[in-house]
């Protein structure tokens, strides 16, 4: 018995990505109630040099609908990163995860050994479809979700381990 | 053409707790270097009820060789969490390297449709072995992974992205 690319990659990628949008509903009501500016949570960070929660979240949105686009190779969704507000970075999560629905387990199931290949800052990537999933994009949208947490977590939001996870 | 449930989960895991290793020993040289007390490292975390730095990397390897061991059905290994500095640490992720190394493939895959049980603080859980290892094992590894990462990030350790994917 086996299992499919589709099965180790869309179905995550979604739950993460909803996951993420459910702490930031959290976050949100945090801080009307608390009475804090939003700003303060959606511009903070862990060091002057990692991005702030806005950002994490756009990458999270980014590395789950580019790696599956990539992938599924199809088009990889492109969008302005000018959200400035929960809503805003919710909504972003909301569209990402309807682009995820989208796309037909068929498009990705075989990928294994394709060559998927992109474009960083610097140079041309290229790595086989099994090694993509498992080494470059799952471990990047749990890394950003884990580091939207901390941010968060740090700044005093009470969440804990099954937000992150889901709690089903 | 398909993945198998090994492909998915050992490699990963192994990848993950190498790269941590690596960011330990950069941890160890820093303190080392600016004459930090490795224990103000070792004992940070992001806030009072989180776990500190010690704990996240003991965690990250009871996640991988936790979740491996009921996917294979063999005994879980049991550590006894006295890690104190950085090389007892290392040691200790070093030790799961090994411990997954020796898990047969053919004692996980297939394990997509099995039904995994196991003990939390207050009851008994149970998942089907795909949703398992995709909702719960993977994402705890990353977590932990992560958290350590981001624990060392703002106690001003120069590390990047790629020392958390791993460079090659």
């Amino acid at each position: 018995m086996k299992i499919s690319m589709y099965q180790a990659s869309v179905p995550a990628f979604i739950r993460a990505l909803n996951n993420l949008a459910a702490i930031l509903e959290k976050a949100e009501a945090h801080a009307q109630g608390r009475k804090i500016d939003p700003a303060a949570l959606l511009n903070a960070r862990l060091f002057p040099d990692m991005f702030p929660l806005v950002r994490q979240v756009q990458l999270a949105t980014d590395s789950a609908t580019g790696g599956a686009a990539r992938l599924a190779d199809v088009g990889v969704p492109a969008y302005e990163n000018t959200e400035a507000t929960f809503p805003e970075l919710v909504a972003r999560l909301r569209k990402s995860v309807v682009f995820l629905e989208t796309l037909e387990a068929g498009r990705i199931d075989g990928t294994e050994d394709k060559t998927v290949s992109w474009q960083t800052r610097s140079s041309t990537k290229s790595m086989q479809g099994l090694a993509f999933l498992m080494s470059h994009v799952l471990p990047n949208v749990h890394f950003h979700v884990t580091t939207a947490y901390n941010i968060l977590r740090h700044n005093g939001l009470e969440i804990g381990k099954l937000d992150y996870l889901g709690r089903n």
